[in-house]
């Protein structure tokens, strides 16, 4: 019902978008002092400055040089971290560039920002950016204030714990093994870990390498190690070839849009998808977990409704397996509220929610009863990195102090409208403009079209991504505004029209 | 034959060093000359100053706080980072403690290093240490050049090619899909890859998802992460209860020591055990790769011969499988030479070698023929952290600088030579002393020995850690000198008088 008054409101003001887009875009010479309220640091340019093609020839050299010793076939181009400023990334060609695109979605405050550098100059932090500590055995003076202060600040209601990794794989590797301590605990009823267990664990045999398996979602993307890749169904390059556990998948809504035309059709969907989950789920009791991403963001920003994830919450509770959210691309900030959770209005938390990029570290919050009662048990050297609390703290202080929160969600507003007005115009080009906060896609005809307008809109200074076969999605970071909006939509309609 | 030279040396000069120990220690005084010459920062402590108990009432209070929100049981004690220095630790009771433990043989040049120190308010490094990129699409400026000053600058020979992981879990989990890869396309003997293939890999099944295994050895140390974990044949805290592949080990070898008395035993027990690795090999052609650490560490300090590395280097060249080679732990200069390998004399490089901890960085190093041919394949959101690589170009500096591998030698020599002589004098409690460079080790004969003995060491100011069941080794940072070593070896003469 909201979905569907939410698009018919879209819809009326979809016709004043793209010309507000353009007023904006006319207007982004003011930009800097609307950014500035936005806590961007100052002296981001008004709009894209393009002088070569990109990648330029500073780029290509460098590709060219670093390629006698790494593999270098994902290199778009090498960035001039000192002169960028704001959301825009200035190459190392000096080409100054929107960036939708901001590091895969983990820039989370834009480039120099003055509290960040100012942080990074701060003497008071110095020791703590010299040193990189085993921080599960000797934590820096400071460290449990610093949690408190910063992980624990924007803790998902209900998660009262908190445990620090240094990437987005690691968070989900080690979130489901707190998931099978707990499972097999459970099996355990209360008696001693036996002999047997132990003896038989170390190699690799039952019972004590027990066959849990966790669900997940076709489309899905966990990560890339093995455990993670397991839950991963995006594309075969990430997968071929990479031994994985034979765990199962289930099907993810496809919706339809627009969502208010397609009411039944995509409730009848999400009951189908859910129908399988419990299948599974009742088939098979060595599922002991449901991991899901709030937007499939890599596998094609492929959204459900809060009532899908409502309802796949109460199934798990009723089937007793835990729900894993894996909030490494939806989290902090970016879908309006701080996590892309907060908006199903759930009943029951999820049991683990995951994070990395925009965090800066990566971790997951459990809630009270998965802790290890063992030390040891999830743990490695390095646990993360204090350096990037940090960092998170920056962020965090700039969310609060700035509204970026309102912020995401008026220039996702005008993303997705701006959007909506440009498949109304190029309806043989785009479809299903989508998005929450600043999580905003729309698909193209074709893969092809996709990576020739993505290509096109870099050679006029705006850099966005893609996912799926034929997506095009923005993830700018949080200081993203309507008027930088309006700066892409009137580029995104140049090229559109050069296809015409 | 050199084994057995260098015993009959050290077992002369063992006599002396006890008495050369209590000297240095009387030495420590002067430590901070001698210190400084090997580059530690000024101000190290002449000796352990210890105030409270350790953990104190300030380190417990800490843990308490955190335990509000995060796992606390490994936790040790907290640490003062701005009060410690060079090889001494600060905790945060305000007590000096001689660090032989160096946050798990992670931390490379001590305490406040100043050219770590220098290199953290570099202004010029600001803007990296501000911003953690996507290395894979948009490295920074200067990327190419970092990366061939500090990775590339110690290769090992004969692998050309680094790429980087943010983690040793990750290093060993990607180098195993560069291996992965690489016996796909052999198997493939240049055909295209298949449609079943690209399909079936979606969904964890063959052929796309192959059954390809990884053997490891029993007693090894790889990692937690799901992969990793398969390869890890420790202890059952580390393994229980998490689904692992069903992948083989074999026995690693059990040497005798004193080496010069066990010279036949040993060679028998490695020629066992490299019979094993032959069997399992030709049994099983799913196996295409044999991890292994130059010692295991984690396992107890476990060694083997150079002959024995040269043999099992030649056995996985005939039996065309890779060897990877985890020098996460031993490289970086710990064993006297940067990486323990080199110590072997192969005839062949191995194809791979993994690192992280006192790198810094971490990932791994993999000869031409293992680079990818499509891009995206090994990959993923950060691969690592570019402000690791100023870290990693200051220890690099300073390895050479202050010819950090013959202080570790000599260190390292005075380290065992000590042990030695303190098994020959308490032989109910101490056995078996042996080591390469600083990476030195001595068994007790208890469990419970060990554990009061390592309490009882760090409550006179001298952290050290355990491995194994019932081994105590030394982990020192690359500043650790033979005086540091002194101070050790008379702490530790005290309390194994202490329990007679």
């Amino acid at each position: 019902m909201l979905a569907r008054a939410l698009e018919r409101c879209a819809r009326r003001r979809a016709r004043e978008a793209i010309s507000r887009a353009s007023r904006d875009a006319r207007a982004s010479t003011r930009a800097s002092s609307s950014s500035s309220r936005a806590g961007t640091s100052n002296g981001e340019p008004a709009a894209p400055v393009v002088r070569t093609p990109i990648p330029g020839p500073a780029s290509r050299r460098a590709v060219e040089a670093l390629s006698a010793h790494a593999d270098v076939g994902s290199i778009r181009y090498f960035v001039d971290v000192d002169a960028s400023r704001g959301n825009y990334v200035v190459d190392a060609d000096g080409n100054a560039v929107l960036d939708l695109y901001a590091h895969i979605a983990s820039l989370p405050v834009g480039y120099n920002h003055e509290k960040m550098l100012a942080a990074m100059r701060d003497e008071a932090n110095v020791g703590i950016l010299a040193h990189r500590p085993a921080l599960g055995n000797n934590p820096p003076i400071g460290w449990d204030d610093r949690v408190a202060r910063t992980l624990m600040r924007v803790a998902p209601k209900g998660l009262t714990r908190a445990t620090t990794m240094a990437c987005g794989a690691c968070a989900n590797e080690h979130a489901m093994k707190a998931v099978f301590i707990s499972a097999a605990n459970a099996r355990r009823g209360g008696r001693e870990i036996s002999e047997e267990e132990k003896v038989s664990c170390l190699t690799n045999q039952a019972p004590g390498s027990p066959g849990f398996k966790v669900l997940s979602f076709d489309g899905a993307f966990h990560g890339r190690t093995a455990a993670c890749l397991s839950l991963t169904h995006t594309k075969w390059i990430h997968k071929l070839d990479f031994p994985t556990f034979d765990w199962p998948s289930c099907p993810f809504p496809k919706l339809k849009y627009p969502l208010d035309k397609f009411e039944r059709e995509n409730a009848e969907e999400e009951a189908r998808c859910l129908a399988e989950v419990e299948k599974a789920l009742t088939r098979d009791r060595d599922v002991v977990a449901v991991i899901v991403e709030p937007m499939q963001a890599e596998g094609g920003d492929n959204h459900a409704s809060a009532d899908f994830f409502r309802k796949l919450r109460a199934l798990t509770k009723r089937e007793n397996v835990r729900m894993i959210v894996d909030e490494v691309q939806t989290g902090c900030g970016s879908s309006g509220t701080f996590w892309a959770h907060e908006a199903w209005g759930l009943e029951h938390p999820p049991d683990i929610v995951t994070f990395s990029k925009k965090m800066q570290i990566a971790g997951f919050y459990a809630a009270a009863d998965l802790a290890p009662e063992l030390p040891y048990r999830i743990f490695n050297t390095w646990m993360g990195d204090p350096a990037k609390l940090i960092q998170l703290e920056v962020v965090l202080d700039c969310i609060e102090e700035h509204h970026l929160l309102d912020v995401v969600k008026s220039a996702g507003e005008t993303l997705l409208n701006g959007l909506r007005e440009l498949q109304e115009k190029y309806p043989s080009i785009l479809a299903n403009a989508r998005g929450v906060g600043t999580l905003v896609a729309i698909d193209c005809d074709t893969s092809a079209r996709r990576d020739a307008l993505l290509h096109a809109l870099l050679q006029k200074g705006v850099d966005i991504g893609g996912c799926g076969s034929a997506t095009i999605r923005a993830r700018p970071g949080l200081l993203f505004t309507s008027a930088h909006a309006g700066v892409f939509l009137e580029r995104f309609e140049r090229v559109l029209a050069a296809e015409m």
